[in-house]
């Protein structure tokens, strides 16, 4: 009965990527003509299936399929991408869920159980105005409108203006959160873009949520002295203060369990090579599934740091760079997630996200939300590299569409 | 007998600051018009004593008291200065050399029994043209005279061009090695410019050399990889690498004896908060009186760099910056410095330089060398507080003079 063609959806990405991509990578970049051409090779696609199709407030796009139900089955996906990306990033999901659309409409005779709803959200990658999750965001409520007001791209033109270019009033972007009104349940497939699953050997995961993320500058400020004539016991070395830093970070990540801490940039001044250094000054993000664990990492971070200035006699300043609590993600729909993977693959395997995605913004709506990762080659993604086995799409495709049946069944259950 | 007359030292450094300083410090800079004025102060505080003078090829002020021999007892000193520079550095030497003179000159009634020579060196700073050691390294044969043709200041004019205008001929400046023809020992006076005779609360201290200096440039580079995706235990973390060093490096210096070791500079790349570090650069600096010592602390310090690299699954690259010899002072002359000390003061420390002098030229020259430090305050020169007790001044040149005298005496047994 199912007519799911996982090939189809290879073959459409590949079209999409001819059509958006060069030579560099995907150039699909929101409210770019790139990303107008992406959108509407979509909407040719789904062209014969009985859908209502509409762009919402926050310029998201809706491909309703009706059920007996007006409960709502969410399956989301971007077909933007960062300049220079993947060929697999934001629009896997797209097609993955245009493809479960075509089975479900054929299995169902246009009218499933619930209703299901595909979304093709506007600018997740936040490449020309700094900020992520636009429309998801908009639609969650979670958008800060004060601060989105004042985003501009590099040539200085604003968000709000370069929205109006698009047909989007940006006054009245979170008007899109009523499409969540009979939301039951969200679903989100996405390529790993980390090494886990290939580390694992494993095509799928099941994963938890998305992390939560404290980021800071840490300034250590210590004394600059002559490199030759200060004996080394009466130095104030900020730069030593600061290095202590890097292996203890390891030792707060393994005993959080799974969270990671990374340091990823330092400087020093003066930063000459005859001068004790006087300033230091490192980033620090730290990222757990877990607010407490969360919160402990940033704690003994923090103790740390302190220790090492006191047996340093240096200084030490802390600033807050950012923070997102962690979204954690429905623990039926995981295991639900977890069964279609197993009944696919064999195998599955559960992990938290590093980076943000979509799901986490319709979670903290409220909707019951899982995703399900396809392992990357490489661990890498943002990049014309970015690759997946086509076996391997295959089976999330498969495993996805599977997913879809078990939620919408649970959904029914639910009623 | 002695006219010696510490306090008019200090009234003459007082005359100095207020003819060639300003509210910012010293301004003495080679070549400039202050220096040349400064210059004609000396040649006037000299006025009426039996003395010859003269300048050499490479700039530098030769003030010859001729004696019974014409074996020379040489006291050297530079009365040049960084901009901005304190009051001390370079010119107590010289007008402590001055006093000495004159107490010489009236106490063996004009022929003292060796010849005496006191010697301005020129450009010892180094401070327009990036060169220190000028003159000095000049008389001494070491100048590079390719390296040095080439040097310009920041107006891009050239070192022999700048020479010009005093009236030095650049290719004819290493002429003024015959200058050291019949030298016999070489002693020179200079404030510590460092901690250790403050912290020991001590004015004076024998001088055992100045340190070899070996400087690198260690890269690190593993992989840039995202924040949140990447498991800690996949990493390649270059910042990791590179951070481990610095706790290293003071227990490289620790076992070293009195070695010290200096990491100045650090930078990153990508230096982003989301990525692990691909690229980590520092800057080591070792230093050790002991060439075999330096030695170990370098391949201690490649060693320590390669394990470190092989344990974060990383590279390492070392790039040699600089590098020069250790110059130790001449084991009976440090004797007779300490006596001299602890005649006039009571207790004697020995230490190492750790910035170069113009004495490491000369001692390189095969000239017996010795130096006196007397303690700075807050361990700072090159800046306006630059500072020492004017108590520990005159002490300075009255344990100096002693030196003088022993060293006068040393050199006729040697006869």
């Amino acid at each position: 009965m199912s007519t799911l063609n996982p090939k189809r959806t290879i073959a459409e990405l590949k079209e999409l990527r001819a059509l958006t991509g060069d030579e560099n990578g995907a150039q699909r970049v929101a409210f770019t003509k790139t990303w107008i051409a992406a959108r509407e090779l979509l909407r040719q696609k789904v062209a014969g299936l009985p859908l209502e199709i509409h762009n919402d407030a926050a310029g998201n796009t809706w491909f309703t399929l009706p059920g007996e139900s007006e409960k709502c089955l969410l399956i989301g996906g971007h077909i933007d991408s960062v300049p220079n990306g993947g060929w697999l990033d934001g629009c896997l999901n797209v097609f993955a869920g245009v493809e479960i659309l075509r089975r479900m409409s054929a299995q169902y005779h246009g009218k499933p159980p619930v209703t299901v709803r595909l979304v093709d959200w506007a600018d997740e990658e936040g490449a020309r105005f700094g900020k992520s999750l636009f429309g998801s965001s908009a639609c969650s409520g979670n958008l800060d409108m004060n601060e989105a007001r004042g985003l501009a791209d590099k040539q200085g033109i604003k968000l709000p203006d370069a929205l109006r270019e698009v047909g989007i009033d940006f006054e009245r972007v979170k008007e899109s959160g009523k499409e969540l009104q009979h939301a039951a349940a969200y679903l989100e497939l996405h390529i790993e873009q980390g090494p886990v699953l290939l580390d694992l050997d494993l095509p799928l995961g099941a994963v938890l949520g998305t992390f939560g993320v404290e980021r800071h500058a840490i300034t250590f400020h210590g004394q600059a002295a002559h490199s030759g004539s200060t004996p080394m016991n009466r130095r104030k070395d900020a730069f030593l203060a600061a290095a202590k830093m890097s292996p203890e970070i390891y030792q707060i990540a393994a005993r959080s369990g799974n969270g990671v801490c990374t340091i990823g940039a330092c400087s020093t001044k003066p930063g000459i090579v005859t001068s004790v250094v006087e300033e230091c000054r490192i980033t620090l993000d730290q990222r757990h599934l877990d607010s407490a664990k969360l919160a402990t990492m940033l704690a003994e971070a923090k103790s740390a740091s302190e220790q090492f200035a006191r047996e340093g006699n240096v200084k030490v300043f802390w600033e807050r760079l950012w923070q997102i609590a962690p979204r954690p993600f429905n623990d039926e729909l995981i295991a639900l997630c977890d069964d279609a993977i197993r009944e696919t693959s064999g195998q599955s395997h559960r992990l938290p996200s590093g980076p943000l995605h979509d799901a986490a913004e319709v979670a903290s709506a409220g909707v019951p939300t899982v995703m399900m990762f396809v392992q990357s080659l490489h661990g890498i993604s943002h990049n014309k590299i970015e690759d997946t086995k086509e076996e391997h799409l295959e089976l999330c495709v498969t495993a996805f569409d599977k997913l879809a049946e078990k939620a919408m069944k649970w959904i029914q259950q639910k009623d």
